[in-house]
This record gives structure tokens, sequence and C-alpha cells, in this order.
């Protein structure tokens, strides 16, 4: 069943011109949430999976339910200043300016199997820095997993480019 | 089975004198994880809820794994700017200055009935703007729930002074 009919499109947000894919109508529906967390963790159930990561904040929302249900750890990569032990972190770039995440530099053992998890992909600017992170520490992706893929952004593509596999419940093209 | 020992302490973060109660290291946990979730989850299975709302950004941690568990939707509680759709919000008071939360307008139905979840309650000043939040477009709250009570900062006194029933799975005193 596809996820697409929970998610909730609003026009011009946060700019003119931009369709918002908007996730909070899915997690709001029992039916909806279900069905996503059902399919990301039927696709991993079978695999050995130590953590999976997730990127605030809206990482967090998804990450942590589907580390719960497949019995594995969950990781937080959040925004300077957050984590209150000794962190690893990098900067990258955005569309406008630069942004940084940050791990706990003991919350990855090296060798460990990682789902990295975040809702959406668009240009995989947030993904590919949240990869050298992981990979900075020993961890090994398994896969990168999205709720939502903008594929004319190009982001699933850079992340196939440099080796990883990104993989989405639902693409929304013409973005 | 308390889940005391998996929650770190730091000292001194993030300033002197303050002991800071670390999640991270309960959710990268498996076991940790499973304790917690399992332990919220059993206290509501039997009891009508309609959903779960967490506060950003931990609140999500917990927020979400607790709804897909119980089958229910979760509503997330924003930072200013972060939901694309109409919204409601409201300003709070922090120690130090002001913050303020927002929620989609159409996220809550009247009646229905609420878990308000979040990591931890301090002097409460967030979960009292949640509650009013959830409260002004006519949920139910039927319990507020944190992972960690830090009962000398007087929150959950407060929110019993309020008439709500604060729950949390630890509490840690001399804070």
């Amino acid at each position: 069943m596809s996820i697409t009919k929970y998610i909730r499109t609003i026009s011009d947000y946060p700019k003119p011109g931009i369709q918002f894919r908007d996730i909070t109508t899915l997690l709001n529906d029992a039916e909806g949430l279900q069905v996503c967390i059902n399919q990301i963790t039927d696709r991993y159930r079978e695999q050995e999976i130590d953590h999976v990561v997730g990127i605030e904040a809206r990482g967090f929302i998804f990450g942590t339910a589907v580390a719960y249900t497949l019995g594995v750890g969950f990781v937080p990569l959040r925004k300077p200043g957050k984590l209150p032990g000794p962190t690893v972190g990098i900067d990258y770039q955005l569309e406008y300016g630069e942004d940084r995440i940050e791990m706990h530099t003991d919350a990855i053992r090296e060798g460990d199997r990682i789902i990295l998890m975040d809702d959406l992909i668009a240009t995989g600017g947030t993904a590919e820095a949240a990869i050298e992170l992981i990979e900075g520490v020993g961890g090994r992706i398994i896969e990168c997993c999205f709720v939502i893929d903008l594929p004319d952004l190009g982001g699933a593509q850079r992340l196939r480019e440099l080796g990883h596999s990104p993989f989405s419940l639902c693409q929304f093209e013409g973005d």
C-alpha cells in the first residue's frame, strides 16, 4: 500500500513555487503511521542491524519507532550544542548558508551495522554529512532510509554515486 | 525494572553545578529502549487513547514509538515556523528569556484523548504551555508522561496543582 495518500501537500511553503510535502498528516493518522513504520521495519527485519541513526528533528520521529520495533538502539544526530557528551561534528552546505550536525563520539562502534533514517531526501546534503560522520567513527551504513524522495532534486542519485543505497517509501516528482 | 541504570549523568552541563541526565545512552542500548517504551505502552494499552503528542525535539524520540506501539496517531508540537499548515501557538517563560511552541490547528479534534509525552519534566514550563495548547483546541489530556522527573524543580507538583496527572518512569532527586 502506498503511503502517498497520507501525505499532505502545501503549496508555496516555505516560499512561492515550493510544494511542501507534509508528513504530519501521515503521523496523525493511526493507520498511516502503522503502514509507514511496518513497511520500513519489514524491509530490515531479517537483517543484522546494530543501530538506527536519525537526523534531527523529523528523523527522530521515524527513527526511534523503527529502532524499537527492530529491537535495536537509536542514535540521534543533533544540531550543534545539544548533545552533552564528547561529540564529533561536521559542517555542511545548505542552499543558502551552512549547517552542522553532531553525534556523540561513543554512540557508534567500529563495524556497527547502521540504518540511517530521515523523513525526506531532497538535495542530499544533510544525508551526505551524516554518512561522513557515521563512517568517520567506523560505522557501516547498510542503507539510507527515507519516507519521501524528491528525485528531481538529485539527492538519492548523489548517494548512489557515492556508493550508498538510498531507499524511500514514496517519491514525488516534479518538485 | 528501573531504567535509571541506562541514563548517563554528565556533571556541569550545560553549566557548572548542573547534573545533566543524558537519555542518549538509554536510546543507544537496545534493551534500554525496549524497557523504556514497553513500560510506557503497558501503562496505556488498556486505555482508549486517540493521539500521543510529543514536544520537540526529545519528545519526538519517545512519542512516535509510543504512538506506533499503541496503534494511535502522533502529533508533534514544534518550535516556531516549522509546521507548514495553519497553526496555533503559545509563548512561555524559560529561566532566561522566552520560547514558543506551535501545533497544527487541525491536529487534534474536540474530545480527543491525549497522552502528552516529553523526555523530562523540570520546572514544567514547557509542559504547561503544551497543555494549554492541547486543551485550547478541545483535547482531553489523559496523562502527561515523562521518562525523567526532577522533582526538586517542582514541575510535576505544579502540574498536579493544575489538576493534571504527571507520570514519570524515573526520578532524580537533589538536582
